[in-house]
């Protein structure tokens, strides 16, 4: 129910389309030496000013679990999307108060909800270069050591940081270990739930609409940041007080119009940029493609283990939506690939790198380097391809929690400072939580049916890649019929105690010889297992070991080269602080289509049908009908504008990322890309890339003209 | 795989849209009446000399049986859809010379091969009122007898224009059987196949591209219509010679662009646009969720009966292709009415006609049309409901047949002119060839097997619906257990002899007595269900006579409301002679998303996997990867234009119609509507009625680049 006005102007399209999209998620640091470029595209603000993460406004953005997230008001209201504040609405959900379907809003402080438990806010306090230290005399070690050493200097360097109470630091790697910097961050223990509107709004579209254009999700949703009376963090307490910020964003209501500057800051979780040509060939010819089989045969198998209505099929819903989620995108990225030429590009962008370092003779070092990463990159192809039934024949869940208790009790044998990343003291909450979750997404006739899946699969392979010691411990030495299976794995659920959460958490405190005794078969097989999977262990950190010493001089040939022609180098994604930056733009997702910069509230009504995951609140759909826009309109689509879209760089993590205008006002929360720029992952192609942002102003007329929500809006520095 | 300069181009989009598409199927005799707007558009002929059918350009426009083509030189070269040609390149196909696969181009005329059977060119000679003749008295009449002194003077007046050899005439009602006009035609019976490229080329895209954009289809084909000697009418003879049409079209090289004056002349079948509320709700909330259901379990049954490989499924895949299509346009029908809010755009359209009527009380008796007219709507829609069930029934092939068979010797009884149309001597070749057909298109058990698909659904409904008849006949009476249905069904396959074709074609000649005698089993059920057909016939054909009264008054009404509004009326589609005009145009399917007017050779490299149906030929691939443009290529879109869009208002039949520019030179040929568009059918929405036309720019690239066929390129008159 288009209106005239609205049509003409999705007829108008884009005025002017820049010439090429802005590639880069750039470390703040960065963005004095790209200011020129920065300012050209029409930033205000300055970026020396964009560079401190003290200063205003990055003092404001703040990570999640898996998400960012960013300050609105001096008393520790946090913005996110909807999708990565949801479990906590989940959590406080009951039959009666189903916040999922109806929304949440307090209606005061006092009635702010805990959030999910393990929910934290991270404020970033403090960043320096620790490379010399971790770095220093690494590289006539051999790669074992050289690992080994990195490995240890960079736990003593985070227990250090973490010696202060309060604070969750980071050492993380830059430029294939290039570079390494400490991340001090404030984690607040104490979040809680303000306001998420409903599934129906802040999930609108689900996952059929994931990775979609044209969207129309509210994907929103408040938080509050707790601390006790003294300001220091603290677990969840009564007399906790909001914490309060140095630095919070202004909500901007104003025109932000197609073609207009944005930039968005989060915490992008990885990208693979720098990717040699050996692996992305493997990736997409084979591993991509083999996992999407087996992804379809394992959704498939759940589903019929786990009927609709079933029990068993609650438990696995969230499993199976992932599933799918990744089956998409896997399908999303092998059609890009296709689509781009991903593959040819990486050839001809080695090619072009070659040719820059035999333009010179000084580059040599640079030419063997790369020989040996490529030898490297095979090495690693070959190992992934060799192992990967035989780790998908250990993926029951039961014998996941097996091998993790029996490691547990290993590690313990030695001091804390060295014990395995995962396995420390800082590591045992979110041990123990992992170990409880399991009993929420567990059922056995269904772990079982995953298993034989996956044993089927094993059994299927050549002989070279079955794994003896595996075949011993199962009992499927000279096995290769599937129907023998069965009765195998019968016998592993019927004897085993693991499936109670209770049996689980007591072993956290066994000794390895007590795990050794245990008679249940799946502690059996962990035991069977474990120096095997050492061995796998070893021999990956024998590789990571050489590629810490070559992945340096590769990014360094790529660094100067890019130079030379005027680009600046950024780090693939590793989980930190980005920015990026570009404009609003439509683009083409194929020939012959264009998708328009925004949606609209008129696109809710033409999508809406009524059934999940299209079913606007009915109130809703009445104030789109009576175009009750209120002071939110975009004049020149004549609506509410819902979601837009970008050119903007960003991946996983960058969910509830704060997209902001020149004037670093929030317009928006990044929370999605397009189908076309899932493998931006690989390569950045400004000819697909978009990334898809929930207005800030369908988020105010939301909280106006829907949920009610005045106090927040209030509360918030609103801007026109 | 798109270049910088394409990519540029699909962004600029559409410089000026224009305020709304042109809604009509024009009768060429209305030009004149909307002459300022056509010159407005952009028209540079005069709209009088559009409206001479024996006169340039529409003189070279003709009628293929359900498709529209036109000559496109002196000697009888005809252009056509591909898949208005298909049928003849199957015809001709074999496993050497699989010309579906590789294509075809005569080298010479004499490697002219003959089109399949009954294909037919209809060239239009003269068109005359027969108003009068048709309707003179026939108001004081019951409904009965005007249904049939209409359809006995529809026969004679058809008869006696065939009297001249050579010719098929067809009398065609307009406005609701107000006016009513004969058409008279030559009917060229020996056509033959000049050009089609391959299927890669010509079907690119398949089923999976029907009805969508963007597309990247070559849907073009040359037929050449011979006649005898003296230049008449004949049937395929070595010494026939191409037929020389007074007119033929010149084919555009130059430089259609967005936004450019287009038009269509062709044939579209049927619409109903006048159709009153109740049918518009039947339709939308019944016939078609039901129908979509049922042909669901359909495609299912059949997919089951005849798998994939077997000689059964080669006989159905026609079939199936055909109800997977019907499927698909339903689909897109329910799900563009909800969109655009189809049922009560109509329910606005009639109250505003009522309030009309009522502001002047001259206008009463239309008011007593309308509601007299709205109850037979009613009456229909009840009838309709009521059979459904029961015509689903009686779908088995071989149970047509014998209906088929069982009605000629009845009507064989009555002189010829006045038996059933579809009965009378002018149609037994057609006759003939479709009991043959059955052939190729049977298999006894997939048509069990949907029989029995829908004598379950048969067996389902109420009482009320089951025809006591059927029942009995079929030995159903107080059966409703459909696990009684296979032995009763079992005995019909098994004792008919109706699966032989020269069993069929005998039993022409077969008397009633003869029939009602034979212990065909199938032949039994016909004659038992004779009076009980025949009953339900004269129902419908007493609400048409009625019919026959009161649409006339109805759109009388309408003319006389639009005109006051400044808007032309133009009548429903019939399969006469329509032009529609319009603009080369994008759109907008929905909310956030644009149609690019035009796609590019560049989109095939896009979408090409290599497999069917996606899967051009590697010298076409070849050629537009090195850019070979040749002559043919659009400035705006920086490559070959493959595919366009307009907003010209087009239906079913429309197929192959001749797309002109303002000067009508032939710059391409329509072939398809989107699928947003498919429920123009009801109502013309200019927000998403878009049509969809090969451009001959690419036409000519395809002859001269990848098929050769220069010999073809010279013969027409192409013009830059």
């Amino acid at each position: 129910m288009r209106n005239t006005a609205v049509f003409a102007a999705l007829m108008a399209c884009v005025a002017s389309a820049p010439l090429a999209a802005k590639e880069g998620m750039f470390t703040p640091g960065q963005l004095p030496e790209i200011a020129d470029d920065l300012r050209a595209m029409g930033l205000e603000v300055s970026p020396e000013k964009l560079s401190d993460l003290t200063d205003f406004p990055m003092g404001a953005i703040v990570q999640l679990q898996g998400c960012s997230a960013s300050f609105v008001s001096p008393e520790g209201l946090v913005v996110t999307n909807h999708h990565c504040a949801r479990g906590s609405v989940q959590y406080n959900s009951t039959a009666e108060n189903n916040y999922l379907e109806n929304g949440f809003l307090a209606q005061a402080k006092g009635d702010e909800l805990p959030a999910a438990p393990g929910s934290r806010v991270y404020v970033t306090t403090e960043i320096s270069d620790v490379t010399a230290r971790v770095r220093d005399g690494i590289d006539t070690l051999s790669p074992t050591e050289r690992y080994d050493t990195v490995d240890q200097r960079v736990k003593d360097i985070t227990a250090e940081c973490e010696q202060e109470a309060g604070y969750r630091c980071l050492v993380a790697g830059f430029y294939g270990g290039k570079e390494y910097t400490l991340i001090k961050r404030l984690e607040v223990e104490d979040v809680r739930l303000v306001y998420a509107p409903a599934d129906a709004v802040g999930k609108y579209g689900g996952d059929i609409d994931n990775w979609m254009w044209p969207r129309h999700t509210g994907d929103f949703a408040f938080y509050r940041a707790y601390v006790a009376p003294d300001g220091s963090s603290a677990e969840y307490a009564e007399d906790n007080v909001p914490y309060r910020p140095e630095h919070h964003l202004k909500v901007s209501a104003a025109g932000l119009d197609d073609g207009d500057f944005v930039m968005a800051a989060g915490y992008p979780g990885s990208t693979q940029r720098y990717a040699r040509l050996g692996e992305v060939e493997n990736t997409f010819e084979w591993t991509y493609p083999t996992f999407v089989t087996l992804l379809n045969d394992w959704i498939d198998t759940i589903e019929e283990a786990a009927p609709v209505g079933s029990d068993a099929r609650v438990k696995y819903e969230s499993r199976l939506a992932g599933l799918n989620n990744y089956e998409k995108n896997l399908r999303g990225q092998i059609d890009g690939a296709r689509r781009v030429g991903l593959v040819d590009r990486r050839r001809q962008r080695e090619a072009a790198l070659d040719a820059w370092i035999a333009a010179d003779a000084a580059r040599g070092p640079y030419g063997e380097a790369l020989a040996s990463l490529d030898t490297l990159t095979g090495e690693s192809a070959t190992a992934a391809r060799t192992n990967f039934w035989y780790g998908n024949g250990t993926r029951a869940q039961l014998l996941s929690a097996a091998q993790r208790l029996y490691r547990l009790a290993k590690e313990r044998d030695l001091p804390d400072a060295q014990r395995e990343s995962g396995y420390q003291e800082r590591d045992m909450a979110f041990f123990r939580q992992g170990l409880q979750a399991l009993d929420r997404r567990y059922d056995s006739a269904v772990d079982k049916a995953e298993w034989l899946l996956f044993l089927e699969g094993y059994l299927a392979q050549p002989e070279a890649e079955r794994v003896a010691v595996f075949d011993e411990a199962l009992g499927l030495t000279g096995v290769d019929d599937a129907k023998q299976l069965d009765a195998i794995v019968d016998g592993y659920y019927a004897g085993t105690t693991l499936d109670e959460s209770e049996t689980r958490l007591a072993l956290m405190e066994a000794s390895a010889a007590e795990l050794e005794a245990s008679d249940d078969p799946f502690m059996q097989l962990a035991v069977a297992l474990y120096d095997y999977e050492r061995k796998l262990e070893a021999e990956s950190e024998e590789r990571e070991g050489r590629a810490l010493a070559l992945r340096p001089a590769y990014m360094d040939a790529i660094t100067q080269w890019q130079r030379s022609q005027g680009a600046a180098t950024y780090p693939d994604a590793n989980s930190t602080l980005r920015v990026t930056y570009g404009k609003v733009l439509g683009g083409s997702p194929r020939d012959g289509m264009a998708y328009l910069p925004f949606t609209t509230l008129e696109g809710i009504l033409e999508k809406d049908t009524g059934e999940e995951p299209f079913n606007a609140p009915e109130g809703q759909l009445a104030s789109i009908r009576a175009g009750d826009y209120g002071p939110y309109a975009l004049d020149s689509i004549g609506s509410v504008p819902v979601n837009f879209l970008s050119d903007l760089d960003s991946t996983g993590g960058n969910s509830g990322s704060a997209t902001l205008n020149a004037r670093a006002e929030l317009v928006g929360l990044l929370f999605d890309g397009t189908l076309e720029s899932v493998n931006s992952d690989w390569d950045f192609d400004p000819r697909t890339t978009r990334t898809i942002h929930v207005d800030t102003r369908y988020m105010l007329w939301v909280m106006d003209k829907v949920d009610g929500a005045h106090g927040l809006i209030e509360e918030m520095d609103v801007v026109r």
